[in-house]
Formats: C-alpha cells, structure tokens, sequence
C-alpha cells in the first residue's frame, strides 16, 4: 500500500469545498444517454416527481464528485450478478434512488434527472446502493426489468468485446 | 427507446476530434487512487514498461473520453461476479491491458499509468475486456490476486453501505 493513501471508507465528513455542484455544472452536448428514459421534468412525467430532494448530509459529505458535480453509478443484476451499464448521479439523483428505490440517474446530455425506464418501462428496482472506498461511485445491487441498454440489450456490455483474443 | 439515440456499439469510426488527449489533460491534485500500486514510470519498474504503446485504431475511435482523455472501467471478478472496482483508463492503459492481460489503469492523482497491484502484488488478470454501448466504459472480467481494494478489502464497496434501509 502506498503511504500516501488514505482510507476514505470511513464516515468522517469531508472539507466544506465539497459541496453540490449541480446548480454551477456545465452542461455536456456531445454525450449520449446509453438507455431510453424520460426526463423527469417532461411534460407527461408526474409534476410531483420534479420536487427538489435532499440527500443526507451525511451521505453527501463523503461523495467525491467530478468537476461537473457528477459520480459513477454501476447497476449490477441482483442474482445473475451481470453488470447492465454505468450511468451518473449527481446528489439528488443518490437521494431519489434511495427514497424511491427506482434508480435514477443524471443525464450529462441533456442536463437533467432521469428515472431508469419511465419511458420504455425497464426500470431498476434498487435493492441496495454501496459507495467506493474513496466515494466516487456508487454500486446500485438492482432487479432490471426487461433489457438494460437503449439498444434492446440485456446489458449495455453485450454488443462489443475488445479482446484479449 | 428514444428518437434521438443511436446504436453506438457497431465499429464504424467517429468524427477525427476524437483523439487522444493524453498529452494534454490536466491533472486533478484532489483524487487519490483506491488501490495499492506502483506507477510504471517508478525507479523500481522495468524500464521496458514504460515504452509507449499504441491503441488499435479501431478501437480508439469507437472510445468515447471524458475532458480528460479518460474512460470508466469496471473491474468485475471471474467467477464470484462480484465488482471489484472502478478505475479509470486513457488509451495506453487500455492498449496495455489488451497487450499484458495485466489491468492497467490511469492514475488521476499521479498523472500516470499504474499496473494494478505492481506493488501490494494484488494483481488482476484479464481474461477479456468490453466497451459499453455508449464507448464510455469498458467491463473487465479479471481474476483478482488478494484484495482489490487498498484497504485491504476483497472489493472497493464492501465497506459503505447507504441503503435503502
């Protein structure tokens, strides 16, 4: 183990620079959504879904978020244990995936929230949501109706092996 | 599944903006790496290491990288299917772990590639690698030597469980 690192699995809160970024992030165009969902703000979503949700203080103390406020969030299949796609939160994405256990996520594309499958209806019962030992991404342990990925897939990981060969 | 989305998991190649920005991403003091390892470019490395080496073409050009010239990579175990980790990889990292079947990430701390477990020994072993729909994350099923975490742990989310509960 290098010297230099730190065990950060502990829940001691981080300095006050770390703050939600989520109303100063800029807003990414060239990056596509890897699944078909509906923004929470659409016209045809349930107004009373676009409410402002806080994350726990304590929580969000230990996120570690990207220069756009976001983090990695991993869905893994509860029970047949395949990985279906990686996807970003920012704070209040954690909070409604926690409180609703419906994984939401945000869209770097289109600079919203987004709650998996409210469109196409493969939504990701969240069972349980882990953080990395130096809380920069989240592991959501899901039940994944119909495919994961906007391709039809069950996995977002199905269509492309690099190799080795 | 939405209008505007494509199936990006076919070969066809992107636009030429999407280059390598290895020699130009900044570095970011504030992240620590979660695993114990070496960087290639350390006194102790064989110098043999740190030669550069070239990413296939074709599959550079179906990676999509962050600001930073970077892409997630999800290390999963063979067998257990547990997740291990996430990581990040530039070109080379990927080219190298194609290359060596030894997981080699990015250090965003260090500002260097880093062969997984070089130091602690906690090596991961590439048995393949798949890039997500999207071209943002790839899926490494590796065998893990000891913990993956630089705790100690077996995986990097052991530790922080946030819920629900």
């Amino acid at each position: 183990m290098s010297g230099s690192e730190e065990d950060k699995s502990d829940t001691s809160p981080m300095s006050g620079s770390e703050e939600d970024k989520s109303d100063t992030r800029p807003m990414s165009g060239s990056e596509e959504d890897k699944s078909d969902t509906r923004p929470m703000s659409g016209s045809e979503e349930d107004k009373s879904d676009t409410r402002p949700m806080m994350l726990d203080p304590e929580i969000a103390a230990r996120l570690k978020r990207d220069a756009n406020g976001l983090f990695a969030a991993i869905a893994q299949e509860r029970g047949t244990g395949k990985v279906l796609m990686l996807a970003w939160m920012d704070d209040e994405a954690l909070a409604r995936t926690l409180a609703t256990r419906q994984a939401t996520y945000y869209s770097r594309s289109r600079g919203e929230l987004w709650v998996k499958g409210a469109t196409s209806g493969h939504t990701q019962y969240v069972h349980s949501v882990r953080l990395d030992c130096d809380g920069d991404a989240v592991l959501l342990d899901v039940d994944q109706t119909g495919g994961a990925c906007h391709t039809g897939a069950h996995t977002c990981f199905d269509a492309d092996l690099l190799g080795p060969v």
